[in-house]
Formats: C-alpha cells, sequence, structure tokens
C-alpha cells in the first residue's frame, strides 16, 4: 500500500491529538495510503526527542524549516501557536506539500487571504482542521439538512461554554494576554461555533457581537504577588443573520461553571429541529413535524450504528467513541483527499471565510452595532 | 344539568386528592352531570367538620352507615383504611349506590371477591380508584399497545422506589405494622405497578418474589427510647411471567435515597418500546423501529397536546400538569360511567385480579418459588 | 374568616387560570381570607354568563365599569386584551380597589407610568401577574441567589420558545397584527424571561435586540384566499448588559419546532450554576463549585419538599405540580398583601420597569444598536 | 524502558479491543514497560497475517501452543472462543506466562477451578478482562462505596439491554447454539452485570433467575429456507441476595428495542446513592443525603476531571472518552502488576467466583427456587 510521510509541527495538546490520529487512521478505517509519522518538529531539542518517542513519531527536527523542505516529507501538519500557523503552511505550499492547519487558520484575514493564495497558487491540498464537524452525530446533521430534513431553517442557536478560569486567582497566563493569544474565548472556542454554524446552517450576512472580560486583572504567573491586566475577552455573544434568512445567537465563555466543553446548538427549521451536545457527542436529537400528532418528540438518536457517518469503522452499535475520534475521522478524509487530489472541506478557503466572521464580530464588540461579514 | 350528590368516607391524603378531583372535575372536563359534595363522613366529629370546610362539603357524618343510607347519596367515594374497604362498600352496593373505592380493593383475595359479588348483585357501577392508569402519558401508552404499535410484547420492567423511611430512626408508624396495614410497599406502591403491568401489558401468569425487611426494629412513635419490630416489608422485588409469554421485573422499595415517588415503566415489544417516569409523568418515551435507520432513537413525546388523553381539557400544549389531574380523569370517567350505568376500568373485577396477583408474590416469598397467580 | 370579594374582567385563558386559582387558593394554603368569585365581567353577555357557571363565579356583569364601581367589591382582576388594562387598572384604584393586573401591564411606558402613578396615589395593593416568579424552582433560584449561593453573577441566558406559527398557512390571527396585539413574541414571551431575568439577576443596564418576521404575509381568517401582512416579530433576540456586571442573552421565537412551551433558563456565577427549563418545572439544576472536586456536577433538584417554597401546601415530594398551580401561588401572596396592606412583589412599579426593557429592545433593533434602558 | 512481548490468541471483536489497548496504553500511560505485540495466533494462515498486518502485529502464527512455548513471550492474551479459555490458559500458565483472559473465565466451575489451580501453581500473574470495572465512572463509584459514602448498601439493580436479535428472521448463528456458546445473554452480558455486581456491592449469597427463549426456532444461516432450534436463552431476568443483606435485580436481553448497549446500575445506601448508564458513560450521578435537605438532587458528574479515575491520562475536562479507552484502563494496570509481580483484580478468582453465580442462576431457573452461590 501507498504511504504518505507526514511531518508534523509542534507536539502540545494538538499535537497530541494528531498523533494519535495518524497513528490510529489505517487501524480502523479502510484509507488508500498509510501514514509514517516521520518528523516531528519543535525549537527545544530534548523536549521534542521526548515526545516524539512518546507520540511515536521517527525521527525530530528543530527547525521547521528543515521539515519542509524534506523531499521525504509527503505532507505537513501544522499544530503550533496561531501566529505561526501562516509563515509555515505558505512555505510548506512552495514546497509543494499538502497542508494540515490547526483552527483558527491565522491571525487575521490578510494573513488567511495570504495562505488561501499559497495552498492554490500551489495546487496543493489543504484543509483547516475543525475537528468537530467530523462528529458522527454533526455529519449525520449536516446529511439531514442537506436532505431537506429541516426545511427552511430559522434558528441557530449555539453556546461553547467552559469554566476554567472563573477564579480570579487563576493566573494571567499567554492565553489571557492579546499580544500571543489574539483574543480569548472569541477565537478559540467562538471560532468553532462559527465554523458550524457556517457548515450546518450557511453564510453568514452580519453580525452583532459583544466581547466582554470579567476579571480585568490577574496574578503574574512568575510572580503572583503582582498582577497584570487581562487583555483578551471572557466570554463572547453574538446575533447573527445568515443570508438564507435564519438568524442566530451565539455564546461563548470560560465563566459558566459546570460546563467543561459544553457546545451545544440547536437549529430549527419548518419542517424538523436538531438538537447537539458536545458532552453527550455520540447523541443527535431530531424532532420531526411529520411524525403523527400524537407521537411527536425529540428523538434521541444514539449515532453508533453502521448507517452513521464514520462510527461503523469502530466498535458495535451503543459502545461510544470519544473526543479523539474526530480527528482521526478527519485525517482519514484528509489522506482520501491527499491521494485523490481533490479538496476536502473546511479548506483554506472556509478558514478565511471563518477569519472575515471573526473580525466582523470584533469590529462590532468596537463599534456597538451591526457588522457586514 | 343533572347532578349527582356524593357521600365520601375518610379525609386524609386520599380524601383531599378526592375532594380536589370532585370539585374540579367539572370546571375542566365536560361531563354529564355536575357532582355535589355532599356529606363527608369520619369518626371523629370536630375533625371532619374542619377538614369539610376545608376540602369544600356541604355537610358531616361520624358514621359512614349514615352516608349509605342516606336516600340523598347517589355515590359512596371510600377513602378510609384498607381493613374497612370492604365492608363499606358491600353496605354501599346493597343500599344501590355506585361505589368509587381506593387501592388496593381489599386485605385479601377473600374479601374482594365478596366486594365484586356485592357490586355485581346491586347492579352499581364499581371503580378502584388506580389513578395511575389515567395519566396522559400511561392512557397514551395504553392506546398505542392497544393499536399493536408495539407488537408482540417480550418485557415488562417497572420499579416504584421512594426514600422516606431510609432514617432507622424513623418511628414504627402504623404503616409498618402488618395488623393494621397488611403490609408494607407490597400492598402499597407495588399494587400500583402490578395494576399497570395488568393494564398495560396483560394478566399474569405467575410469579415469584421475595419482601425484605432492612430495619427490624424501630423506634415506637409513643416512646422513642424503646423499640418494636417491623412487621411489613420494606422491599418486594418480583420476576414475573405474563399469560401471552411477556417476563417481567418489578421492584418496590421505601429505600431508594433520592427516588421519592419515582414510578419508571420500560416496555419491550418486537415494534417499538415505551419508557415512562412519575417524576417526569407529562413525558411518554417511544422508540418506533420502523423509523430509518439512521433516524431511529427514543421520541421525548411532551404529552401536552390536544390529541393526548385527558391532557387537552386543561391547558395549551407545553403547559404541564401533575399527580392531582390524574384523580379529575379517574373521576371525570367515573362520572360518565354512571351517568350512562356501564362499567369504567378498573372495575372491582380488576381489584380482585390485582389482590390475587399481590396474594401470589406473598406466597411465593414463603414458599420461596414460582406462584401460580 | 375575613372574606375578599372578587371582579374580575375577561374570562378567556388567563380569565381561566385566574378563577382556576380564586377557587383553589384557600384549599392548599393558609390564607387570612377567603375570596369569594363574586362578580365575572365581560361584553357578550351570553358568552359570560356561560363562562362564569363553567368557571364558578356567582354574577356577570357586561360593562367592567359596573364592577369597578360595585361597592361589594374589594379586588379587581384584569385578564382582558393588553390595550385596556391601563383604563381598567386606573379606575378600579381610583375606586379604592386592590389591582391584580395580567401582564404586560400595558401598552407603552407612559401608560404603565400613568398606572403606577394611580395605584400611589390610591394607596391600594398593586401586583402585575407574573406567574413564573412563582414556579417553587423558581422561587428556591431566587433564595438561593439572595443568600449569595451562586456568588458574582456573569451570565444570564434564557429562551423562551413555541413553534405554533411555523405553518405558513396558520392565519393572521389578531396576535399576529400589531394594531391590536401590541407585539409578537416580544411582549407575550419575552416580557416573561426579562421579568425573570430582572428578579433573578438584577436590573437591566442597555440592550440590542432584534425582532424578526420570518413570515411576512399569511392567510386573513375570514377569508383564507387572501393574505394579509403580518406586522409583529415572530421571533426576538437580545443581547443585554445588567448594571451588576453580568451579561444576558435572550432569545423568544413562535419558530422552534419542538419547543412548545420551553423556557430555559441558566445562570452563572462565580460560586455557582443554576439551570430552569419550564416543561421539566418541578426540577430545578444547580452546580455548586464547593463540592469536592471529583464529586461535583448539576444537582438535579426535585423541588416538591417541603423545604421548598409553595410546594409543599400540596402533595407528599415527588408528586409533582403543574402550569396552574404557580397562579395559585401567586394569588396566595396577593391575598395576604392585601389583608396586610403591604407590597407584593412584581408590583405595577416592576412592570413599569418591564414595559422599559422592553419599549428598550424595540428600539434597539429599529436603531440597530446599544439602547440604554 | 523495559518491554514486556505478547503473544495474543484469537483476532475478532476482542482482538481488536485488545490490540488497540496494547498499541496505545504507553502512549497515554506512564507504564513501567512497553508492550511489543509481537505474536498474533489464529488456524487461518491467511486471515491472521491480515489482522496482524491490519492491526499492528509483528508476527504470527498458526497454533497457539507455539506462541506459548515460544521463550520469547512474556504474556498470552487470550480472546478465543469461550471452549478454549481454559486450555490455552493452563498451558500458558504452565509454561510460566502471565495471563489475560477474555471473560467468562471458562464454559463450568471446574474448568474455573482448573485455571485458577494453574496459575497459583505457576506463580503467574493473572487477570479476567472484565473491561467494565475500568471505566473511570465504575472506578469512582467503588472509590465512593469503599470511602463509605453510600453507607450500608440495601440495593443493587442492573440492566445490561441490547436489541440485536428481535427480528425472528435473524438467522441461528453460532452464538445462538448451546453446544458453542453455552449460554445467550447469560453468559454473555449478564455475565458484566454479575461482575460488576460483586465489584461494587459485595459477593452473593443466593439466586434466583430465569432464562427465556422468546424466538424458538429461527432460519438456519447457510440455508434460510429451513429452522433449527434456538437452544441459548433470549433473556435472563434475576433475583439475587448479597451476603451483606442487600438485594438485587438483575436483567439481561437481547430484545429490548432502542437499547444498544445499555447498561444501567443503580446501587441505594443509607447515605446515597450511585446511577449508572453505560450509553453515557462519561457520567455517573450521586445522590448524597448529607446535602442540605433544600438543594439534595442526583449529582451528574461529568467524570472527565483529573482527579477521576483513569481519566485525566487522555484529555482535559469535558473531552469524553469512550468504549475501547476501559481495554487500555485494564492493560495499563495489568502491565503494572506484572512489572511489580502482584496481583490485579479481577484475578482468575474473580472469574471464578463470577462462574459460581452463573452456575448458581441456570441451575435456579431449572429448579425455579432460590440457590446458593
Amino acid at each position: 500500500m501507498k504511504s504518505l510521510r507526514i511531518g508534523m509541527i509542534g507536539y502540545k495538546f494538538m499535537g497530541r491529538t494528531h498523533s494519535n490520529a495518524w497513528r490510529q487512521v489505517d487501524k480502523f478505517f479502510d484509507v488508500p495510503a498509510r501514514p509514517v509519522l516521520k518528523t516531528l518538529a519543535g525549537r527545544d531539542a530534548a523536549a521534542v526527542k521526548e515526545a516524539a518517542s512518546q507520540l511515536g513519531w521517527e525521527g525530530t527536527a528543530t527547525r521547521w524549516q528543515d521539515v519542509v523542505a524534506d523531499p521525504e516529507i509527503d505532507i505537513i501538519d501544522i499544530n503550533t501557536a496561531n501566529d505561526t500557523h501562516a509563515e509555515i503552511a505558505i512555505a510548506a505550499a512552495k514546497a509543494g506539500k499538502h497542508v494540515l492547519c490547526e483552527k483558527p487558520l491565522a491571525m487575521t484575514v490578510e494573513e488567511a487571504q495570504g495562505m488561501v493564495d499559497a495552498v492554490k497558487a500551489a495546487g496543493v491540498v489543504n484543509m483547516v482542521c475543525h475537528n468537530y464537524r467530523r462528529i458522527p452525530a454533526i455529519a449525520q446533521a449536516k446529511k439531514m439538512i442537506e436532505a431537506g430534513d429541516l426545511g427552511r431553517i430559522f434558528h441557530y442557536r449555539a453556546r461553547y461554554l467552559q469554566d476554567w478560569i472563573v477564579d480570579p486567582n487563576f493566573p494571567l497566563v499567554w492565553r489571557l494576554q492579546s499580544k500571543i493569544a489574539g483574543s480569548g474565548t472569541h477565537g478559540d472556542i467562538n471560532a468553532h461555533i462559527i465554523d458550524l454554524g457556517r457548515y450546518l446552517v450557511g453564510e453568514l450576512d452580519e453580525v452583532n457581537g459583544h466581547l466582554e472580560t470579567f476579571i480585568k486583572e490577574r496574578p503574574l504567573p512568575e510572580d503572583p504577588t503582582k498582577t497584570g491586566e487581562v487583555t483578551v475577552d471572557d466570554a463572547a455573544i453574538t446575533l447573527a443573520r445568515f443570508k438564507n434568512g435564519a438568524i442566530g445567537v451565539l455564546e461563548a465563555s470560560r465563566f459558566a461553571l459546570g460546563r467543561k466543553n459544553h457546545i451545544q446548538l440547536e437549529i430549527n427549521g419548518s419542517k424538523g429541529s436538531l438538537v447537539f451536545d458536545f458532552e453527550d457527542m455520540n447523541r443527535l436529537k431530531y424532532y420531526n413535524e411529520a411524525d403523527p400528532a400524537d407521537r411527536r418528540g425529540y428523538r434521541d438518536i444514539l449515532v453508533t450504528e453502521g448507517v452513521h457517518p464514520y462510527v461503523g469503522s469502530w466498535w458495535p452499535p451503543g459502545h461510544i467513541i470519544g473526543y479523539e475520534h474526530t480527528f482521526v475521522h478527519t485525517i482519514a478524509d484528509f489522506i482520501r483527499a491527499v491521494v485523490d487530489g481533490k479538496p476536502v472541506h473546511p479548506t483554506f478557503e472556509d478558514g478565511l471565510e471563518d477569519q472575515k466572521v471573526l473580525a466582523a464580530v470584533e469590529q462590532s464588540s468596537k463599534t456597538r452595532s451591526w457588522v457586514k461579514v
């Protein structure tokens, strides 16, 4: 069988999820090529060696440029901090590598545009890793919406709630500093429900958002007796209008106690409704107005059957899967696209569209009015 | 409009629920006769007067015999302790009154048989008040089962769980003494899930039960420094075989912390399944095997639509009802039966059948083997 | 016992809920006066007589002015169309009657202000009937928030979703015409979650809303071959900032298939969170950050215990109550206030505040920007 | 780091789960030795080679005897049909290999006893793979019960429900023939809830079960125009008494439509209750009677925190795991036990105890009475 040799840049949280996916994909999916975990890159030589050993990579590099330049490498997988995505991706495209890049694609719309231009010019397969699109329940929802099962869509309501910085003594880590992180909840988790809205409902027309910082000073990590200013948002709330006439309400927060990774979506259309909750990700709730009047109700579909997207490659019905499987599905489709030389969603153009929405929400929060995407 | 004059014997917990139902029924249901709350009977003259004033009764009596003998009275409603049901009901039937009697119908199969004989001989309308049969969700379940929507039934599993005597210092009240209460959970709450099993699934063929008493001594109510023996069961667990080939598992307990009035039923058939939980009594869950393979799941039917049994007489969809409404539904049907002179389930014969099952379970717990009903 | 004689104006949906509450309140609550259902008023003599007979009223009137002028009447209960509230309430106050008025209090802020002035000048007890405040779970939530159990509040998110006009052939009833109804979802159901937000979280500082009409033409009720313009909103989505620094997201819609009377609230604070869903109104979910780290989770509190507000007057634990009980609780508190001559929330001043928020949201939807309340 | 070389016998469903666990364990857990997937054995040379390639094994064998005899092998992992467990395990023990064996341990109590004798005589580490013990929520439950958080246990109720043979045209596969499968639901899934009962509540004293076959004839797989007799149970229902005074109700079925791999457990004690549902396996519900009276309720613990057993080695809070992870946890503990030379539950002795319970239930179904374990 054909092999694809992977060079991966970055090995923290996303490096772990991607490594797992590269290792697992051909054990469960009938992919047309086997990935070879060839080179893992990171600046700290000792740390990257340890990570490679732990995560199953053959070799290491301390300069991503060397990996991009390596003629043995077919695919570059970018898991570094957001401010480095553009440079690496553009270089990889120029070197003729297919590129998988973590979300958000870039720091700005301009950067994202540059990345789109580069992959188009190079003709390489490109994908931004919005793993939640390939939760089986979400893929099933997409299938149903495309088949018209919901009819005309009226409402998209989405929440992405976490609770890890409610404590005011939680330190001012880099994620809470705009110069490094760009934004807070907005680029980190609001980005996910924006992408899912575009995927499931359609393109956005205009948005009206508000970014809030509840705790404005926090102890410095290096010296907890001193404090510094929090320069990112703690929460983002947004009204939205889609081009197809649907309206949306989006909310992202790190201040919702008890909500750990709570992504709740509800879509209401003229023929039915769908509800999803990530903490119960193997289920999809579906209301079908065409059911007989005395037995209508949200169906609690356990999305673990062979007829459901992706999940049949794992275990028998009722044997649930988890978070990391969504990356395996993503990479399975990416491998197929690379072998076939065909686009695979979400492309860098999707990442660019997401970026435009993120920028519009930020602007609307400043101008305190609606902003066209 | 025609009136029906009610004489009610007993005014404690069930007296309150029945009084409410008699008062409310013609405000919400289109019944062919209006009940007049004529006489409330109880042995303590002062207490019964106060209760009558509180509950809306016109007059009182201290001897039930006087109410039964009163030619003005059309209906006798019996809410007294179980050991008095038979005597009152038989006297009422002989006096030509229609009779509504709280469950369990009697103390023994023999007593119940005597009551059945009396109402048959007198030709009066008779009903045992198994109010849970007229929860809208249960009535909807019955309708679906009768229509064949579940196909052949394989399983009946039912739990009736409470937690009010887990504390070993809870005193030895009369309900925990067999000479007064007859049995513990068995006659009190197991009786309900036995009746619902007969109603929804069919007649029982044989049973195999175990009655357990976890706390064998408790403080005396009159002198907590002394203890007395608990002579009833704290929990009852039962295996059952129905005549139609279904099998059942029933469990009743007062030792399930956190379960307040938790009646959970599940019925599995060859075409679908139904699940009900009393603490969420406005819902019925329904699994339909005929749904498309990728969108099967338990439907969470909110049983508050006009098309559902009983509930349309109350409020608009989504505006839920509660416990006492089940008694109003029961009495609405009873009134119709009285006016029409037709039987209304559950009749005293149903009460007799329930009694036979209760007796069989008790016997099986003693013989430690299966007993034919 | 003291009596209070009630004159009620209007007998449709709210007339039914209020009549039931007046009838039931002294059967279950230890109120200091018994209500006498003296006069029911409505313009159609035959219809009001039939309603009075059905709902339990002693007499009828066809002019509300006669009821307000009747010296026998102590309390005026207003359940008429919104555009008549102000006139009736002001007349009743001038006549020295205590006044209970359905929500929304008025058509405009000015009207509401006039009503507040009138009841203040007259010194009568006044209350706007926001019945949802006295759902036991909501009253329990209020108690916990006031006790500081949630700490500083960050988020209020509220949805009031229904689905009764999704069908484009649903006719252009008066509720869909602004000249009669004022607004659509906004005044009807958004008003409820605005009032609950003020009650539970605090006063609003500024709002940013969007009112949407999905179906712009509908068949005329009198002639379905013709259509007319829908002049009210089908949905209202709102961002909000509270004076205490909390932020809110509110959504009201009649276009959410499968949601019948779905009022879902979530409040996140620095010490805990609360979640409520009306279709499951006997439950309150509570997350307590102070629980041990390995056993934290949303508690599913079945609000049916004697220690919970109101509900102990009904049935034992686990025996749930429903929609109409919230009116009984409201009227029990109103009677106490009348007898004691003390204010009872929500007063007409609360109604006025609600009206100011409603007006600000409408204005923001026009100006497409934030508006101070 | 030390290596442990694995020889695995059998490569079907359980072979896939075990292979995955051997591959993944050192990527996520800090185990003291790395497993080497050395030899996969199966009788069909071509099939075993393909499986080895797919599942990540270095080499293959067609005779398990060769693997057991291989001095390079440290551990034998048995995933074959139940009727071969004893022979292979005893040979492996005699050869000084540590042994991991799929459940049920054996076909009979006698066989299981022989296996226990063999591993004891050889002094090898031995484990029966009851993977559900190491679901994080179950491990958390065990921790809480051992700490006394539930107090005295009164009730164990357990259901293991599936629905894959409801269709009477489902063919007479080997799992439905007693000569090959031993039993139906009983040994396959009842075994799991028996083991969990022993693990969480304690040893059983006596049982009273009923095995039922609903569909007695099915089409032959090789010729669907003919039918053969179903010689195993379709469902097993059991009453149980534990040595510590608790009582239990267990139910296993393949005839519960809509239940895919529904393992629901509830344990009620004098201080609290626990509820678990496998299809929602990242959650544990906990009722604590010591909570304040107005805020008691089942806590919905999302068992994904670092403080919870096992799960912290995977992903951040709220990022759920799935079915196969339970095998990784099992094998992580097995590796530690092998390196330390210490026992690890469930040992073969546990498997023997489980077998005794299974045998007692079968006997009670025949004698129709209680049977001592």
